[in-house]
């Protein structure tokens, strides 16, 4: 008898959230699932990670039957405490997600739900990454089809080393879905500026706030190709040097 | 008469450690100097944002002569408020540092001070993160120097857009050190573990801790050429789309 995959589950809206809810749904039916998340919203942490302050785990059942372990910590440090803690043996895949909201372009480098599949990759397990493009009021139901179908190709496959994949769904009904396209990262980004305001003492404090801006227009780019109702998926790797720029770097002197 | 560079310092140690000083010390003799950088250590929050939290400034003037805005937020958060909140025209350069402890191999995905250095870039304003071989106890003066010299090339010659230089010198004598090496993000890692304890009521509570491993031979590498005594400097960007595994990933089929 084929044993069970292993699948560990997180994401960076928290373990209460209706995206990692629909992926325990999805992946339930897949394997044997573990569910390691923070305790509360930790959207747009980037790949932080807590050295500094202690690290507590509560368990949590729900009467649905999810339970998992709700963790004072970041993304990545779920997954670290995860593979690190919790577990007796490393899973055979890491699933991060379904994150309310888009993680394309730019704004990847800010996400939470990349990060945990990142650490997963950086841990040697094969990692997924998996968001729709809906900030709220999203249906779930065609992500868990596809995040069904992306563990299955990459259970059965695998994948090279130092990879993962970052796939988006766009939120339209799933007869409505395009096909999957294999994308590059694109140039969205979050046009940002701050609010100010007045606290009732007096002081002043504020909001970053802002709207996406998307230069795009190959349909190769992860945002363009979502916006288009392609299910995209871009292969991510950790590996920052730019290497085009080496050889002229070489010929500056740095003498005074 | 020539204007004065505007130059924005940030890091992630905190407006009161003693890197920013040092940067202070060597920014102030080349130009015009801003400083906004988060009021606590932030040391690997890597490249996360407020938008969950107000965030606050507040103006400190240290008798030394030493000013800058202390912000509660994160050291992304520092140059985008800098950028866009504080100063009236953008600056000429971001220099994020001097951080204590190196920033090479995987764990540049964790620092906040490359991430500082990121954001400016992804403004499109030429900036450079620089860190110090030396967690406690470094000696800043070589830096100082190294920090004069890289801004100085900067200035004149700017940044290909997407672009940012990672530098990092080593704690030594600058009479030691062998000169400057162009250098690729090498693969050191930290093999990090939790410790559990107890709190005094009972609870259970984990700390993060680990050691450097460095499995890099090369000597390209940033790592390998910072403990051989050079300063490394690392051309960095933040597309992460893995090109390698485009075409195999295009072989896929999603159908089950």
């Amino acid at each position: 008898m084929k044993t069970q995959p292993k699948i560990l589950i997180t994401n960076d809206d928290g373990i209460y959230a209706p995206g990692i809810f629909a992926l325990w749904e999805a992946m339930d039916a897949l394997g044997d699932v573990v569910i390691v998340a923070p305790d509360t919203e930790k959207s747009a942490v980037g790949h932080a990670i807590t050295i500094s302050d202690p690290i507590r785990i509560q368990e949590i059942t729900r009467r649905d039957g999810f339970k998992g372990y709700a963790v004072k910590g970041t993304p990545a440090d779920c997954v670290k405490i995860a593979v690190q803690g919790i577990l007796d043996s490393p899973p055979d895949i890491v699933i991060s997600g379904v994150n309310a909201g888009a993680n394309v372009g730019n704004n990847i480098i800010y996400s939470g739900t990349v990060s945990a599949a990142t650490e997963g990759t950086m841990l040697k397990i094969p990692s997924i990454a998996i968001s729709l493009d809906a900030v709220r009021g999203g249906n779930y139901e065609p992500a868990k089809t596809v995040a069904q179908r992306v563990v299955h190709q990459v259970l059965d496959r695998g994948l090279p080393e130092g990879v993962l994949l970052n796939v988006n769904v766009p939120n339209i009904p799933i007869t409505d879905i395009q096909g999957i396209k294999i994308t590059k990262q694109g140039n969205i980004f979050f046009k940002d500026w701050f609010e100010g305001r007045e606290d009732p003492r007096g002081h002043q404090y504020y909001w970053m706030t802002g709207k996406i801006v998307d230069p795009d227009s190959d349909e190769n780019c992860d945002g363009v190709a979502l916006s288009q109702g392609y299910v995209s998926i871009t292969p991510i790797h950790y590996q920052l040097t730019c290497e085009s720029f080496l050889e002229p770097l070489e010929q500056w002197t740095f003498d005074e």
